[in-house]
């Protein structure tokens, strides 16, 4: 399914797109990360039977997009917690968590109890504005994730991984499944899972044409690449 | 598919419920458009093969919702053209027609033209906080409609029909297809077409059993009730 002439994002050019969506393409921040959450459930939902799932979210937008993934995850017949430390303050993110207390999804602070008992564990902890190296308590919780027996799906980037040279810190985390959003950045080429999808439908034609984006099938959301 | 004792909303408990999902449940209007306009599209794209769809759009929110489904209609491969004769000037909906022009999407001006030249139209003119007699330019909008030969999709509620009693003022709209959102509404009763879809897959657990919302199936954002 995968388009050979797509295009790997640095991480500069992943920021210019993303600018370029929200200013002269007119999308909101709301949209797309509600585009980008649905995608990721849905690729879930695509590979993994439902169970209880782990979101680890960070305190950024790629956390923003756990969010939506864990309310459509519980939509789906999933049943999410969230592992979620460092909550911002700003409105988007408030709003977001009260959505997921709405449809009754716990919080969670034992992060090592509950990643020995669930079935599938989501990292949503960095994206593509990471860099630099990984400090509490995010360090200890990848530290757990990477040992953890369920299999983890990274939202994007792994977290920790460098945007476009992969795991130069040397964090270990494996996944079993990558989501790129809206097109792969270049770090996703070191990914050695099982299951590399695409999410994020909501790339204007022109850019598509640009970034070599593949035709999603039917009125998915998601695309499996590999 | 329907649930037995799924409610069917007057005016006021309608406005009600949409108001609670941007406040206490923490909803953004962004988010309930997207969700709602995607559900839109999908319930199309499960009904009707790709192919030119003519999308009337009113001034308000149903309006809105249609942009948001002309977009998505757009990536699952349809052609869809805009006849937006009122454009109001709030950016949500500048902004949503933004992202409908990125996509190559036209507006057009003579409906009578394009209504007979055309494989669907979608009514997304008026929802449910319209109340009164239907004005110009919507009234002749609302006559070529009723004479043209492609089928018509009604989003929420047939524009003009009171959101309780359906047809009082005997325009003689008959969609082929109904998608409710949220929740169908009382004049869905009267819906004598082929199709009667739910979409919307944003309502929290409580609110959904309250009102007798079926489960949705898998990952989809519609369910068809008929």
């Amino acid at each position: 399914m995968a388009s050979s002439n797509m295009k790997f994002l640095g991480q500069k050019l992943a920021q210019s797109i993303d600018v370029d969506l929200m200013s002269k393409y007119g999308y909101s921040i709301d949209q797309l990360m509600e585009l980008a959450g649905l995608s990721v459930a849905q690729s879930i939902a695509h590979e993994y039977p439902a169970g209880k799932v782990l979101l680890c979210i960070g305190p950024g937008n790629n956390g923003g997009d756990g969010l939506v993934a864990a309310r459509h995850l519980k939509h789906f017949g999933y049943r999410p917690v969230l592992y979620y430390p460092k909550q911002p303050s700003k409105d988007l993110y408030k709003n977001l968590l009260l959505q997921c207390s709405s449809h009754h999804i716990p919080l969670i602070t034992d992060l090592a109890q509950e990643a020995s008992n669930c079935d599938l564990i989501v990292d949503a902890i960095f994206g593509f504005s990471f860099h630099g190296s990984v400090r509490a308590p995010f360090d200890s919780a990848l530290n757990i994730l990477r040992q953890a027996k369920a299999p983890l799906v990274a939202v994007d980037i792994p977290s920790g991984w460098d945007v476009e040279a992969g795991d130069v810190h040397g964090l270990g985390l494996s996944p079993d499944m990558l989501i790129s959003l809206t097109a792969p950045k270049v770090c996703a080429k070191h990914f050695k899972g099982r299951f590399h999808y695409l999410g994020g439908r909501f790339v204007p034609p022109d850019m598509a044409k640009e970034l070599g984006i593949p035709q999603f099938p039917g009125s998915d959301q998601c695309i499996r690449l590999d």
